[in-house]
């Protein structure tokens, strides 16, 4: 059992359409408000070595990406600490603030608990307008497969390449980004944190079409050597990036950095250089 | 070091303005959205016994219970759960989806991962108008003091008193009584979850006045001593009821069940009877 197995639990009681998309969509006013909430812990997701206030950090940033993926502009976060020590405490809620206030959100709310275990659930809430949300679902056989920055550094970080460190303990939510896809019209879209090869067979699971990719046009992390490089880009978790598919007429979009890596296929696989992608990624399994 | 005030932490970083309420607000059209979330764990909060649809329940209820405390109308619920058997989760996603279902509200998403402890995190979303919405200021000497509901009931359970475990096992929020009393102009308003006493110190730190309770109008658990059924009312956590204050005008309101159990003096105290109620209840202490 894999935590996708495990979703298709949840899709049983509260509905297939709820666990689709990185966000949840509620009506506000004449905006759409994005909801969304992670669990992040200790033993799973803080890495020996970090400090509180990356933990913090990293708490916020990854619900942060989950906004920006859906094309909206981050407003709003609240965040659950449960501390097994309470100093802790000021330096998680400080990287927290610092990362809310570097992409323009603020802490609104929260919760305080003792636990056996450092967790840490952040909430967060973002506003866009309806017509530059972009879903997981839209994507259209011949659009281009694109991703923002390099893939792979974080999971670098986890193998040992210690120059990759901050990729791993200060992800950067690709805000900025996420809205400028949004308006000009990205097909779909989601972040690649369970790494892209599982972020690929999530999109074809929700659309009508396949992703063939070009290994040569995939970045990749530099002083790696190439075939651990490329796995690491393909299958590394960690990372929050965004992959998303765009009409080849919106290419290129001035303002911000991102890589054609290959296109949307009318056959429901995904692809590298014509060979099948394996589907594995970052998982938790489950006895 | 108790959970108040390690709050006063979390003032010092994030404001002290978004720790004062059981919600936060945000704009939303012409309506106010409240936002709420809450971490509960097996080894503090999930009492020996209680189902996994229990568990569920309760973790919804809790979530709901404080946007009924705002006046306001739950919508959404997001549910975070830290499992350490994934047999658990189709119980717990269960009783959550009930609690909501009979409250008004759907699940719309939520995370799941592996963790030691089983760790349940909803987030409520909840509209209100804004002229109904309540808030724990608002009080005027000369207010009435009412709580609905039976409070106590929950603690006897935890002492032993096992004709009480629906109250605490399957607690009801007070989402009817909530909204009733924004509409009708309740002056402020909170959950006595961490027990009557609690509350109203929390009422007193934010309002320019005090209470005055009368011991022989407050409601206590049948069947217990007298004495006992008094501490429990006063002291013991657990229940969901709401703790208000209402211009004497208002009073008395149709259509919902409350007790006027003492008034607002301009003099910031708690007293029963005259006398300084304990500051105690429901808290964590942290070493």
């Amino acid at each position: 059992m894999d935590d996708r197995e495990l979703l298709t639990v949840v899709m049983g009681i509260v509905g297939k359409e709820k666990c689709l998309d990185d966000c949840a969509e509620v009506p506000c006013g004449d905006q759409i408000m994005v909801v969304t909430t992670d669990m992040l812990h200790r033993t799973t997701d803080f890495v020996e070595g970090m400090s509180d206030w990356q933990i913090g950090w990293m708490s916020a940033a990854v619900t942060l990406s989950d906004i920006a993926s859906m094309g909206a502009e981050p407003k709003y976060l609240l965040i659950a600490v449960g501390l097994d020590t309470w100093q802790n405490l000021a330096g998680v809620m400080q990287g927290a603030q610092d990362c809310c206030t570097k992409f323009g959100a603020a802490i609104i709310g929260g919760d305080i608990d003792r636990h056996g275990e450092l967790t840490v659930v952040t909430t967060g809430l973002g506003l866009v307008d309806k017509h530059h949300l972009v879903r997981r679902t839209g994507a259209q056989p011949g659009d281009l497969v694109c991703i923002t920055g390099i893939p792979g550094q974080a999971q670098a970080r986890l193998d040992g390449y210690v120059q990759y460190e901050k990729a791993l303990f200060e992800p950067q939510p690709r805000v900025k980004e996420g809205q400028h896809l949004g308006r000009v019209g990205a097909s779909a879209m989601m972040d690649d944190s369970d790494g892209i090869a599982l972020s690929l067979y999530d999109l074809v699971s929700v659309n009508e079409c396949g992703f063939s990719l070009d290994s040569t046009k995939l970045p990749v992390p530099a002083g790696i050597p190439a075939n651990q490089a490329r796995e690491l880009a393909l299958y590394g978790g960690g990372d929050y990036e965004l992959i998303f598919t765009l009409p080849p007429q919106r290419h290129p979009i001035d303002g911000i950095s991102y890589t054609v890596i290959g296109s949307t296929i009318s056959e429901k696989v995904v692809v590298i250089d014509g060979r099948p992608v394996e589907k594995r990624g970052y998982q938790h399994l489950w006895e």
